[in-house]
């Protein structure tokens, strides 16, 4: 049941999906070795979220640091409850995903016909007709199947993406009978007053369709980005752990939402996202150690807001001292 | 004229209060020229920001970095419409700021006893009774008196503070005729449903003072807890050029809310900040060169979201080879 107003949860459920396993370490240099990626899905899988993006079916040139796709997939322990989906470019990543039994297979496209074709290679009509293919085979395979469509809130190259090209591939994939839509804010172009008309516009267009929103943090505008979509009704979010992951376009700043921000944010205020936040913030504590670096996570630095600070050693002393310059004020 | 959700501004004005230049600066190691100070705040003055917190009439022995003070406010262009505050700790600094004609003086209690001993080694009563002689001389100089109150959103040592003293300080403080007061969640602890809940009691229970909302990003809800504290009804914002300014309990995390990230939201959003974004992007931009070293903001990093970026050079190259693969299937 909806509270009312959107900075009370009031207890609505919440479902989150974790992508740093996908979206943030394929951007990562080192690789990350093939037991600690499936040490860290089974910590994740053990913390509450709904779904976790495990790795890309990716040609394994292409994206060398998930080239163990196979591998994870298969020896992760699948825990009741979660789906572990995974990206999937074509026939070949679908034919590998349903063979490492795959829960779901995540597809991509762009809405943006400039983004599409310097990041898929090909034209939206020919992505749209191999994921057509791809969709047919997951049906035959009973896999369920989810579309994440990029640049929904925007294109780096175009500007804004107009609303009815959106809406429109969200009609072709509907008719295909796909399960879900991601609606995906690429490189942080989104920001609440769009987020709010397209995300209610696609849930009252498509009831029967799962939409998930996906956020990136690239101009501070995430979470306030999250928080409209749950005004609209969403109550599926993509995020990535330590907030790993990043743009191209804006090197430095933050990439994807980070998922122990989003999931402190929304305790704090009342939603159930039936996430163990402090395995969560565990779990993300250890990614510089895998990765090499620090992670952006805000929570991983700063902590939790009731974690709380010790007084200064001396302070018992500058009390006494304050009240000893008011007494001989006073005297 | 409120529009009918916060996600769309619709055309609502905003005040926008800048604080890089004391809250900050004051915290930088490396001493910014006093000339450089000077400069910036007369750039910032051009931007539309209602008000600037130039600097602190603090000793200079306990803020070097602001020990400028005098000249800096004596030198400023006055840009008519601009309130130029400063920070008055005691007496001695409220001499000081009027004689350097500042247009109101800013004082600062924290509502949290823990707090306000350890940062201003003086009980609270003691911080009331000395602000309560900073404002009777501020009163007779016909000089507006501003109370910051930090913790309200809670205390990095005490945890939460009861809201019952929050409110107990505001009421002492209108009683003494104080213009406004600014509700600072010092150390990044507020969150949006508490943000709506306080924000909205302060300013139906007390109409005649100006309240000022002063958040920090510190666990990445600053964005939000500015949309929470609009919808309550709040309608003037403190912010930090280039998010300048961190937190002595949270290295590396995020301390004020950035100016250009918040104002870029919000007019995005349809609001009216006054602000000319471009020339206040334009300014934290050069604040690197003045600090030596890199700001937060992640606009300077990232730009506005429709600064749109090229299509990779051989885009047209990637198009054809596309467009023949398909022919070739086709043939």
């Amino acid at each position: 049941m909806r509270s009312t107003t959107v900075w009370d949860g009031g207890g609505t459920r919440l479902r989150m999906c974790e992508v740093g396993t996908r979206d943030g370490l394929q951007m990562e240099s080192q690789f990350v070795p093939t037991e600690d990626k499936i040490a860290l899905v089974n910590a994740l899988s053990h913390t509450g979220l709904a779904k976790i993006e495990v790795t890309s079916f990716t040609s394994p040139t292409a994206i060398p640091a998930l080239r163990d796709a196979e591998i994870v997939m298969c020896e992760i322990d699948r825990v009741p409850g979660v789906v572990y989906t995974a990206l999937v470019p074509n026939m070949r990543g679908a034919e590998r995903a349903i063979d490492a039994r795959t829960d779901e297979l995540n597809l991509v496209m762009s809405v943006s016909e400039t983004h599409n074709i310097a990041n898929l290679r090909m034209t939206r009509e020919q992505s749209f007709a191999s994921l057509s293919q791809v969709i047919a085979l997951a049906q035959q395979a009973r896999v369920p199947v989810n579309v994440s469509l990029s640049c929904v809130f925007g294109c780096p190259m175009e500007g804004d993406v107009a609303e009815e090209q959106v809406f429109a591939f969200v009609q072709r994939f509907a008719d295909l009978g796909v399960q879900g839509i991601t609606l995906c804010d690429t490189t942080g172009m989104a920001f609440p007053s769009q987020v709010a008309r397209i995300t209610s516009h696609a849930i009252k267009g498509w009831p029967t369709l799962e939409f998930t929103l996906h956020f990136h943090n690239t101009r501070g505008m995430g979470l306030s980005n999250v928080l409209a979509a749950i005004d609209a009704g969403a109550r599926q979010f993509d995020a990535s752990l330590g907030g790993l992951g990043g743009c191209p376009y804006a090197p430095g700043a933050s990439g994807n939402v980070c998922s122990e921000e989003i999931v402190h944010a929304l305790q704090c205020m009342g939603y159930d996202t039936g996430v163990d936040l402090d395995a969560l913030i565990a779990a993300a504590g250890r990614l510089p150690a895998l990765i090499g670096h620090d992670v952006p996570s805000q929570i991983v630095k700063a902590g939790k807001r009731l974690d709380t600070h010790p007084a200064p050693a001396d302070f018992d002393a500058i009390r006494e001292r304050a009240l000893a310059r008011a007494s001989q004020r006073a005297a």
